[in-house]
Parts: structure tokens; sequence; C-alpha cells
């Protein structure tokens, strides 16, 4: 009888004062949470982090100290690397292991959902083939509250990860991805690394038609978080101040 | 000085068997809905049962009989039709009045986020025109939850709303959102009133090919929820039986 692995979603605040962990998970999250003794991860130290915010609301079963905490591999360096698939020698086998011994799994990520912007997809899949129970428990996706503010069309999105930093691959992205918007009637969203966001924001007005839409959520659910949607042509006329810290989340529709 | 429009999401047990609600949405939304006078709801009944079930948690500010209730415009009946953008004349700004004269305003979907898969989207934009201040609370997405459980790559994703009924036009649909999947290297996600899903399921395994991967995502957080990634060629060999009044979420990547 092997164990499930439980897909257990963080808290979007990252780098932020962080709120009580019941304001912002379902209780039956954190109940869940509470109690598992194995974890792969994306960082032990967020996700040490993490669970001390668990305890504060539900005592954890066993001491922090005695948890199986292992972390997933990191991809190389780099906006642009994090598109690519973790490498296939990636021992996925060994971190399942304690869910094919029987044991309850968590999968954490540093904020939000995890495997879905992040490496732990990987995991996942090797669960699935390896015919362990995979089950998502409820919490927040930044890309959906996102999406939910904008305005734009939810009925057809797409997540397009990270553009290329370089600004003349850059544009060239932008480009296909409104011809695709166009297209499709596609809302597209992307996100950036914070401090690249005004960047990637100078590029967008430059690039992409006055018509087009664009929304911008400015911070999640941190205090002072703002989410505003309006024409290129509007944005130009009053370019906002992005923060070099604040995470953001851009959506555009042609 | 306006009222903010504040997306309050819904748990996803439309139809289940209801928990209680601090298990499956943050006790910081639960607050912020009790709060809450007036609302625009995709539907009045349905909004209802969760106000009480806020209020079994968190007491309402105010009586639940006295809670100013508008719906949005209804789609026309159908699938497809829920594809189509809400009529233009839709008096979004009698909507907004609360809005507009200084008083918070909740928006809320049957399930889930609002303004994702339903006609809030347009509300929001109207918001964001009038100057009206926008936030996201956060809550789960069954798009999300069966995108992170499905193993399928999560850092290129589009969502495709619903497929056509008629038996070839959905094929035709299903192929050439195949080969969007193949050339982007981006899963698709669909989903499907859940009387059809049998014949969507049918339709997927005859019509993609066999080394296509497609996760199925069914009952989201109702007890006996499951997901499951494999090939069509798997799935060929052993088609699961899906409930005719349980929702489901199709992923797939070719």
């Amino acid at each position: 009888m092997t164990g499930t692995l439980w897909l257990v979603p963080n808290a979007l605040d990252l780098g932020a004062e962080p709120v009580p962990l019941e304001d912002v998970l379902p209780l039956g999250v954190i109940r869940r949470a509470s109690g598992l003794g194995h974890w792969v991860v994306e960082d032990a130290r967020s996700a040490r982090a993490f669970l001390k915010r668990v305890h504060a609301v539900v005592p954890l079963a066993q001491p922090l100290q005695s948890l199986r905490i292992s972390e997933l591999p990191r991809p190389p360096k780099g906006a642009a690397a994090q598109q690519t698939a973790p490498h296939s020698s990636t021992p996925w086998h060994a971190l399942l292991a304690p869910a094919l011994a029987g044991h309850d799994l968590g999968l954490l990520s540093e904020a939000g959902l995890p495997a879905v912007a992040d490496p732990g997809a990987a995991l996942v899949a090797a669960a699935h083939a390896a015919g362990v129970t995979v089950l998502a428990l409820p919490g927040a996706s930044s890309l959906l509250m996102a999406l939910a503010a904008s305005g734009l069309d939810g009925q057809q999105f797409a997540f397009v990860g990270y553009l290329p930093q370089e600004a003349r691959a850059r544009a060239e992205r932008l480009r296909e991805l409104e011809a695709r918007s166009r297209q499709f009637g596609q809302t597209q969203i992307c996100i950036e690394t914070p401090y690249r966001n005004g960047a990637l924001l100078a590029a967008m007005l430059t690039t992409l038609a006055p018509a087009t839409r664009l929304a911008i959520s400015h911070g999640l659910t941190a205090p002072g978080a703002w989410s505003r949607m309006q024409t290129i042509a509007a944005w130009r006329r009053h370019p906002p101040a992005l923060t070099e810290r604040v995470p953001a989340v851009f959506a555009w529709l042609a």
C-alpha cells in the first residue's frame, strides 16, 4: 500500500511580512500539513518557515527537527533556465521513496501551488507513473488571482512563463504572443523576476499595440497590493512605478 | 471615494455534500465576506447558501435578508454559449452602483474564483474603466488544482474553455488543440458539463495521438476525488468510469 502525494499550497507572501497562516490558507490544508512527516520541497529553509507557521495554528504531529525534508533538484540559475525541463537523470524515485514505502508525502513550493511554475511537476508525473495517489489541496495561485483581477477574458487564457531577458528576443516574443492572443482570442499571462519587472513593462509599452489591453497585478496578497487594467496607450501616458522587490503578474489581450 | 470590488472565491463543492467552509477557504476570506453588504453574484440562491456557510464561521455583519444581492446577466443556455462575451448593452454601471456610491462590493461565482470562467470578467473590466479598486482574495481554482495534480508542464499551459458539443466539430477542435500543444509545448486544459464528460473522454481517446499524455481530475475537493495521468494508449486499455454528476477537468500535452 503506497502513501499519497499531497500537493500542499503555500501562502503567496514570500519575502513580505507574514500574516497568520489561517488568514490565507484553508484550515483543512493547515491540518493536513501538520500531520505529514515526509516532505519534498522547493527550498528547505522556506519549508521550515512554512511549517513553523503551520505549527502556530495546528501543532505539528512530530517535532520539526524530526521531519524528513528533501529538496527538489534546482534548475540552473536564471529565469530562462526555469523553462527547461528538469534533467531526466534526476532520481525521482528516490524522492518518492517515502510514498512507495507507505508514508504520506507533502510537496511544497516556495509560494502558491506546487508543480505549476516550479520543478515539482516532474515529481508528480513520476508519482503517476509509479502508481502513487496524487491529491491536490485547495490553495491560491497568483496567476489565477491576477487573471480574475484583470477583467480580461478568463474563458481562454495561456500562461507563457518567463520571457527572454535579451531585449531583441524579448520584443520578438512579445510580438509573437500578441499575434497569438489576437488569433486565438486568448489572454496571455507572464511573470518576471521582480527586479526585472520595470524592464519588462518598458518593453511591453514599446512593443505591444496601443489598443492591446494590459493588466498588472502588483503585490498579490501583500498589503498595498493593486491590480489595474487599461490599454497600452493609456499605460504609456501614465506608466506605473513597479517596486523592485515586489512580485507582479502581467496579463494582456490583443 | 469609491468602494472596492472584492473578488471572493467560493468553495469548489457545488452540488456535493458541503464541508465546513473554514476547511476549504482561508479565514481571511470568510472574515471579509462576512462584512460585505453588497454583492454581485452568478446565482443568488447559491450565494445565499454560501453566505449561510460564512455566517456559521464568522457571523454576518448584517442579516442575510438585508444584504443587497444582484445577479450577473446569465449567458444563453448551453456550454458553447458560455464562450460568448456578455452582451455589451448589459448595464454594468448599474451593477457597480454600490461601489461607485462608496460601498465595498463582493463578486461571487458558484464555485471557485469569480471572473475566470464566468461572466464576472466583464464586471471587473467595467470596474477598472470606472476607476473602482479591484482586489482578489486568495482561493482555489479547479483548473490550477487539476494542472498541479496532472504532472504535465505547468510552465506553459492554456485553458481553452468548453469544446464544441457536435461530434465532428469537437474532433476537429481536439486535433487543432493537440497541434497547438505540440507546436508550443503547451499543456491544454478544458472542462465540460459533467453529464457530457463521458462523451468528451470517448472523443479524446478516439482522436488524440496514442503518445499524448492525458490527465483527468475527477471530483476536485470532494471525497473520493482522484487525479490520474497517463498516455492516451494506456487510457484506451483501461478507460475510467466518469460519474455523470461529478465535475472533471481534462489536461493534455502532445
